[in-house]
């Protein structure tokens, strides 16, 4: 049998937007790769195996499902959302870079529906012109890059979609992240906090910038932070095609 | 019967790639509107109603596809990747804004895989840190707000997917932005070149950005600028997850 590692995204929680090709990748696969709740979300079948991991030992989750891939199985590594954003895909070739005895392995990488554009979807369309993405972790990169990007977004009137905006082991970067974003003048934009996005704990809620608070977002909330024109009508969001 | 109007991303090109969710409102649908080429794209199915109509004609779809719904049709919309992004969501929003008589109306948004998402996971993982998208036509904005995003998209290191790069009726911005981002320091930084992605005239380039030409993009493209770390390994294009 020859190995092959895909790296799928299972979207954002709702098992109707896990596309077709993830699903077939699924069931040809002989072992699963991932972190424990996601790996909840993959169907369970007589002789599938199902690799399990902690959040954030993303280099060796990785390693393994590469490994397993070298030794001849179906692997499939599974990410909420696209792998590609903010998730596993950079941490495989991370980790491929730095062992050339597997760079011929057979790889690929399938796409899914990101947290943002499910979120965007419920709001209405905070994203329909020109926009960012910025993970609010600072695990891996110094906050200074993360608020020189803030301030940078906000000078372009991007939307600002952000990522794991706030966690118990970062309390404090969000509410620094508003404040940034207030003094940037971004005060009077509207704010969508869009929580367990496509799930059944899902909750929606938008508001003025200002009056947002750091305690309304946690690790399972994505943060859209409209441009300077973004409109409301009725219980929708969105952002006018034109810009001037 | 009640009418309603679902708003559908069909994805970037492959069938396999549209959600069981938007397949479900396919299923549904008495009416369906859209671009003609996208229009091609839904099943055929006996009574199910197509109004196809030209490109650029946005307004005028989502003014048709919100009076089928009034009149108590079951209608999608359809665009191709998310609906949300450069898509038709916020042209609905527009007209709705000002038609107050269907501000009732029972309206849905169902994303998907965006053209960056799909063109990243060929790639490798480009859009593995934090990034940006910006929409080239200037048919809606001025070009001096193109040109003053990209100076600060390149400033805050952010990888740049770019969307309509490039049109018969727009030769000359492309080639402009590429200038722009040369000036700005990014000439070393990788580009990816990502054409009909996921359809059988796919074709996937990577270059330095100082050697892309603007005639390697046409409206069928999706361009990806890494960010200053990204990196090759072998065939695959991807930002690491640490930045400084």
């Amino acid at each position: 049998m020859t190995g092959m590692l895909t790296i799928a995204g299972l979207g954002p929680g709702d098992a109707a937007l896990i596309t077709p090709e993830v699903s077939a990748a699924l069931t040809e696969a002989t072992d699963v790769v991932g972190y424990a709740p996601y790996l909840a979300r993959v169907p369970s079948r007589e002789g599938l195996r199902l690799h399990a991991s902690d959040n954030r030992m993303e280099l060796a989750r990785a390693t393994e499902a590469l490994r397993l891939a070298f030794e001849g199985r179906r692997v499939v590594l599974v990410s909420s959302g696209d792998p590609g954003v903010f998730a596993m895909a950079a941490a495989v070739f991370e980790v491929l870079e730095a062992a050339p005895e597997w760079k011929d392995l057979s790889i690929r990488v399938l796409p899914g529906v990101t947290a943002m554009l499910a979120a965007a979807a419920r709001a209405g369309a905070p994203l329909g012109h020109d926009f960012c993405a910025i993970n609010l972790s600072d695990n891996l990169k110094p906050w200074p890059v993360i608020e020189k990007r803030l301030r940078l977004a906000a000078a372009a009137d991007f939307a600002i979609a952000i990522y794991n905006p706030r966690s118990k082991g970062r309390p404090d970067g969000f509410a620094r992240a508003l404040d940034i974003l207030k003094d940037a003048g971004c005060g009077e934009r509207t704010v969508i906090f869009a929580h367990a996005v496509t799930t059944p704990k899902e909750r929606i809620e938008t508001l003025p910038l200002r009056q947002a608070r750091a305690e309304m977002a946690d690790m399972a909330t994505l943060v859209i932070v409209g441009n300077s024109t973004t409109r409301r009508v009725g219980r929708w969001v969105y952002a006018p095609r034109r810009a001037s």
